[in-house]
């Protein structure tokens, strides 16, 4: 009996921390989504030095505080799950322990020299900003076109890559390390940063011919850059159009349950009932 | 009979001013279009220092001329319209007042030493070119597929801002105060800069680390700059066809339900039936 | 009969110059595209310091003679045309002109120190690359694309503009002359390189706000760039579509000739007749 | 007989070496993979500075063995084709050729002054990398897509050439060799750096009226990087939709001559004829 009120215990929080169709749920929902926002807001924050001199005591507090709510509602999340190994290496499971545990390592281990370096740890805790992601929602297609066109991607990515690599080695050869192309990776990260139109300029071709091959890359840039727009535009319309077939006006059969699409068909296609007029 | 009168003469500047169908409406918007433009000008040119020394009396004798000016519409719109409160408080209202007053709080409150902070108020006044949107009409369809594809873009800035903030704080991690990023929000401007193939080059990765991730954000950067396309372009031409789809008006035949969409049809394509002309 | 004698040189003339199906025809428009490229690269080697003080007379002889082949095609053109007026004033006519005269104008006008400024006049010669637009012939619909979404870029490029204007604004408030944004229309310009992610980095926001906002405006632009993309885009799909749609085998009525597409139609929609089974 | 069995050995290793179905021909793809990346990460290392004083030894030993492995490998494809010939002169024999030989040669040629320019030549090694395309194979439709729009893309290139000349023209006589544009091409140069929205920032218009230019070329830009986006979109919707419509087997009624699209259909939808099944 006891044993049943325990578990009725359980199963209320666990549809507040879960569940997010009723009121109690979504108003945990939103909480969440706050904190987790502010706890992102504080860690960025207190990487701004002037900031961070100015209101050191209030940001430690506050962090403080974020992490105790966060280990609370971590081991909440524990305790009320039927399979909690099932909640604990989960996507999320492992983002959440590991955004709450680095404030705690921060203490154990002592010795402010030391601490300097484990403070970066606690920045990790900006993966927390993951869990937002549960409000998107499933329902955009995006998600989908992204998928369909995975393989195109990567083939686009993959002959991206060979590219680069060998205009790279051509501009080091030209330009070489008295024009900033100090290497073959340094110069392959200024063709990418050229192909993809970033173009920081940190580094920039200085003789004649090494301003002539960049303005051929930036031009296979300018047309590689329609390449994977084309190819998510492509499945994008795709899908659309797939999925709104489904919509258009479905007859079935009586005879043979076949579908019927076609919306000019008199007989079933399969078994060649005559089909009644609509 | 004189309020006849005088109603009389509102509607006649209501008809000018509001109206764009009649020849003096056509000619009251072009003049003030042409103001309109004349005063951004003029706003613009005060604040180039060189230009302001040589020109400061007529460009501020000018600015006067044109506060005055829309003083003047301003309150004959509020004089000829049935509700002014409408108007007022409409969109376009609450600018022409925003682009009216800031010229007159620049001599109320005198002080030379507290002009030149007002003097930024007036630069509000550029707002007034917010008037010439009334002139785009809302004809075209680039809005709607904005609209229509509203929630998606929301998702995919969403998504980018996570993205941001996470590559951010790992370009902090591994570049660091040393190499220019100086803190989180400053690396999370760093990562937008590069996601969006703008590129300043105010900072940019120093160590071989810090350049392979930058590499890999421009990759993405690169590959997702195709998804907003992507959906404006679907959205832009599925919002053509059903368009096109709708002016088209279908019949259906009476006797074999066939869709005819030839608007010149007599008789239905698969029966032979002679069709009613509508 | 020497009047016919002369009109026949003059036809054959005609032929060479204006035909391009005759063999010398094609010959004399590849000789010419030769010799526009040749003077187009001379035009630009004689810019460069370096090789203009090594090869100074080469090039002046060479652009001598490249000019005085213009003017005798030119003479030819006006000679060998039936209406010498419309060649004229057409738009590959003032371009002939144009490219022609500079370089004479330099030596009529004498003086050393006069010709360092008319030099820059003969550098209007590189229009007479325009010609060279002769050769792509109107056969692409990239043009028709364009064209159709002609009124679309237009009220686009207003909005963008409208948009620079204000958020420049914003920034010159916010970073002032300090950092860099020196006046409005220099801070206008900073938004649209930062609007179109060009990105020079010759003005960058140094201020906390000042990155916020201008973190907002790539993110605009990132989204905005997808409007111009996607109606060129749908335009291009839609004309295609259109032209393709002409090629579906069409079959005619016999009796009334009117255009049968539906190729399920065993009647003619428009007279009713029974039409032959294909 | 002693032939025979010769021809088997060569056989076997033909198998091996180009074929890619038998578990030993994909065993050897595989390592040849590694091996080729491995290769071009020690040619890339190698180039870096401070990598190569380090670990000189190791590097140059594992060029060695790599160039010896290719050597064996290059020497086995002659040896067991039927026509060395083709192979040799094929794309990916020259490939293999160029990739082995520039480590010999810097062998051959002693002398440790022209070392240091033959070592640029090893470097032509990563050329080796374009083997790494014999695994994306030729499914995708990604190549087609880009291969249909060729002449548009070139027709479009070509323009922005022509364009990029006119306009760098004019920016050269509008900021001159005083504002770092020091001559034609170094101004073209960077029309094209601004065209493409790259904006290094190593040139930046500094006068009023050639940052007004510079934004008129921006917006252009912009205008004009939907064009080869709206192409390549285009061309791969259509050959996707093309290419399913390949795929379905379509039959015709010999009744009534309808089109049947439905692969399970027994009987015409419009007359009901019972179809041969197929």
């Amino acid at each position: 009996m006891g044993n049943q009120r325990q578990n009725d215990w359980k199963s209320k929080i666990h549809e507040v921390i879960y569940g997010t169709h009723t009121p109690a749920g979504k108003l945990f929902d939103i909480a969440l989504l706050i904190v987790i926002v502010y706890s992102v807001i504080i860690v960025m924050l207190e990487s701004v030095p002037r900031i961070d001199q100015k209101y050191h005591d209030f940001l430690n507090v506050s962090e403080w505080i974020v992490t105790i709510l966060f280990t609370i509602e971590y081991i909440l999340r524990i305790i009320c799950i039927k399979t909690p190994k099932k909640y604990i290496f989960s996507f999320f499971g492992v983002i959440d322990f590991i955004s709450t545990i680095p404030k705690y390592l921060s203490v154990i281990i002592g010795g402010s020299q030391y601490m300097t370096a484990f403070r970066a740890l606690r920045l990790l805790r900006i993966f927390r900003i993951l869990k937002l992601v549960r409000f998107i929602g499933e329902s955009n297609n995006l998600l989908r076109a992204l998928k369909a066109s995975r393989t195109k991607i990567f083939v686009f990515v993959f002959f991206v890559l060979i590219l680069s690599v060998m205009l790279g080695t051509i501009m080091y050869l030209v330009e070489g390390p008295e024009h900033g192309f100090n290497s073959i990776p340094h110069s392959v990260y200024w063709t990418i940063v050229t192909l993809t139109t970033v173009g920081y300029g940190d580094i920039s071709p200085e003789t004649g011919l090494g301003q002539f091959i960049a303005t051929i890359i930036m031009i296979v840039g300018y047309g590689v850059i329609a390449v994977p727009t084309g190819i998510v535009s492509a499945e994008y319309v795709t899908d659309r159009s797939r999925r709104k077939g489904k919509k258009v006006k479905e007859r079935t059969c009586p005879e043979c349950s076949t579908i019927i699409l076609k919306e000019d068909a008199h007989y079933c296609r399969v078994c060649g009932f005559r089909l009644k007029d609509e």
